[in-house]
């Protein structure tokens, strides 16, 4: 069966504006000097807090729950559980195989560009019921697997500190030298620093540092550390260590996951919207007329805006390949063949069939998703090749997705 | 005839959430300290250089110019001639009429905030029509009037420029004296200075300046200066000054607004639209799909964020009415009542009948365009009442507006 020419051109004419949006924002740092680093950084904190969150929470609520397919979330499920097993058999068993890596390719075969490339260019392939199917898989994406993901890296800087230490912190311009035992381990996890820009003299800036302090296996010590400070001295500073008993160790961990995961609006937005959802779709009850239209005021704005964002982004990353080509081809490897066959497996497995099976493979053939490299940058994880996953992969993609679209029409014939 | 509350909750329920836009951008800058001055004035770029342009241009583009309705294009243009000429007279008669306050009148009882809120509002009002009625005062707005505004701000300039003298000129740090003839007057009045921020120390930093010198009455002389610097020290530069003939002048005036008016995006998208409009309407060819959706998927961004920006701008200004009570009174006569009154005479003795009266009358009720205010900064010209006009009648608006309606609608039964 071959694709009708209105169709590819219904396809194209959903793709090229967002990828022209790309390119303007990186022209226009590129080669315009239009936008500085600080500005950039004002349109992509509005697209993070904003835009973003507000478009997931309007994809999210206007999607039936109840309407949920039980065998795409398995197949979707069971795609990552695999992949997840089969990196942990490869560290475990192999020499090559290591805890960064497995992290890495983790996130490259299972974390794709769901709601901003995915939706409209499924919704152009295979029509408005497949922004139902993904819907569903936005959901799992950010209310499971990116704190998932988020428990992993925390996990990995807990091993990390092993054999180092960290025992002096930079706070408000002043160095802090944190006594630790000699058998102890100290490790840095979270540092929220509120860089306050006092407005006048007498404004005072509150910098507040948590330290986790990690004894090496015995025992497990909480370091918080508040300074206060005027415009320049430091006028007030108070050190609390508490020690804490060996099996809070795991709960430490899974409060720092926690406390960033509630701090990324997107989990709120899910859950949210997830939950209003619930509401009104099993009491009829509509989002009145007058808050749908406050939501979608900004959330109209997060297609275009994120590929904007995305073109900041790929201008201010010194090239599109900053991991060099092997690396490079490891990552398109994994993300748009990897995870793709991996995803078929499980989703024939499970008996999808017609539509549903195509838009479950042919998103997990979308290039990856922006939030996975804001974190691999967070943990110092690998960032060049997840970087080069999100620039060069976005670049590429089209028509590898399209092959695939191709493909999956033949085959269905 | 009374309006019904489902029309009345349609009008909140368009109105609320722009508000909410602008109320989340000022408490995100006021109280969450989220953006920092520079990260604003990025979210204000890409605004006024994308958004608002591309939303202008799809509005106007969108709208048959072919349907244009004559009178109302004759009532627009008659009021605001017939302002221009009581203000005229104004200055010439009395003792406390000046040129200045005449400018800041004009703009404040002419310019309203016509594309972001007139046509949401007034669609709630009065149905789509509304939509095709104020893109011809847009249209009329873009290419006539703000340029006009423009050309009696450089008029203001060269008055004022008599009995002053500006001879000197920071650029990139050093200061230039530039000689001029004792008996000239010098004046600086468009100073385009390019600061790239070199990224390694051969970058090399490109200033251009042009000062234009006026000679009192009888000579004219323009002067170019071109300044190319290394990263510290001046390596070059070059003064030309040309002498120009006396009937020059003016023709060097239009030349100086010419070039203000051409680097305004909304002037570039108001004429493309209205030319693709005149083409397309008239051999019936439709923008390509592809085309289309390349614009909208930036200009839907231009609602929700032309009001982000208003709200960042807001909570930039010291407060909202830093023009003093007295200012602030005169200003919302001006803007709501004076200018109303004016433009329903026009309209109802050119015979503007029903919507089309009561559009052209509430459209004039709207709070200032934000681009009046852009305008007074940049000349130093009664900023501080045009910031009050756009921030506290912005705010006050809604009820103003809605009372209009009511009015019109009880007068029309």
């Amino acid at each position: 069966m071959m694709i009708s020419m209105a169709g590819f051109y219904e396809i194209l004419s959903t793709m090229v504006p967002l990828y022209l949006a790309m390119l303007l924002a990186f022209a226009s740092v590129k080669w315009w000097r239009m936008f500085s680093d600080e500005q950039c950084s004002g349109i992509n904190k509005f697209v993070a807090n904003f835009a973003a969150p507000l478009l997931s929470f309007k994809i999210i609520y206007s999607n039936d729950p109840y309407k949920m397919n039980h065998k795409l979330i398995l197949a979707d499920t069971m795609q990552k559980l695999l992949i997840l097993f089969a990196l942990m058999l490869w560290v475990k068993l192999t020499k090559r195989g290591s805890f960064d890596w497995m992290i890495t390719l983790f996130s490259m075969s299972t974390l794709p560009n769901t709601v901003i490339l995915g939706i409209p260019l499924l919704r152009a392939m295979y029509g408005e019921e497949s922004e139902q199917i993904l819907f569903q898989i936005v959901v799992l994406q950010f209310v499971v697997w990116y704190p998932f993901l988020l428990f992993l890296y925390e996990l990995r800087e807990a091993k990390g500190a092993v054999g180092r230490r960290v025992s002096t912190a930079v706070i408000n311009g002043s160095t802090v030298v944190l006594e630790v035992e000699a058998r102890s381990e100290t490790r840095m996890s979270s540092l929220s620093l509120a860089t306050v820009d006092g407005q006048g003299s007498t404004t005072a800036m509150n910098g507040s540092v948590v330290l986790v302090v990690e004894a090496s296996a015995k025992e497990n010590s909480l370091g918080y550390l508040n300074g206060e400070e005027g415009t320049a001295n430091s006028k007030e500073r108070e050190v609390q260590v508490e020690a804490a008993p060996p099996q809070m160790r795991m709960i430490n961990l899974l409060i720092l996951v926690w406390s960033k995961v509630i701090k990324n609006p997107n989990t709120y937005s899910s859950i949210l919207g997830l939950v209003w959802g619930l509401i009104s779709f099993r009491f009829n009850i509509r989002m009145p007329k007058i808050v749908d239209k406050s939501v979608t005021i900004l959330s109209v704005t997060g297609l275009g805006l994120s590929m904007f964002s995305l073109g900041l982004f790929m201008a201010s990353q010194p090239n599109l390949m900053p991991c060099g080509k092997r690396n490079a081809t490891i990552a398109m490897f994994v993300r748009f063949s990897f995870s793709v066959v991996v995803m078929s497996m499980c989703s024939i497995l499970l008996g999808l069939q017609g539509n549903l099976l195509k838009v479950a493979i042919v998103q997990a053939a979308l290039p990856q998703g922006v939030i996975t490299f804001v974190f691999a940058e967070e943990y110092k994880a690998h960032e060049d090749i997840l970087s080069t996953a999100v620039c060069f992969g976005t670049l590429i993609s089209l028509p590898i997705t399209l092959a695939y679209y191709f493909l999956l029409s033949v085959f269905h014939a």
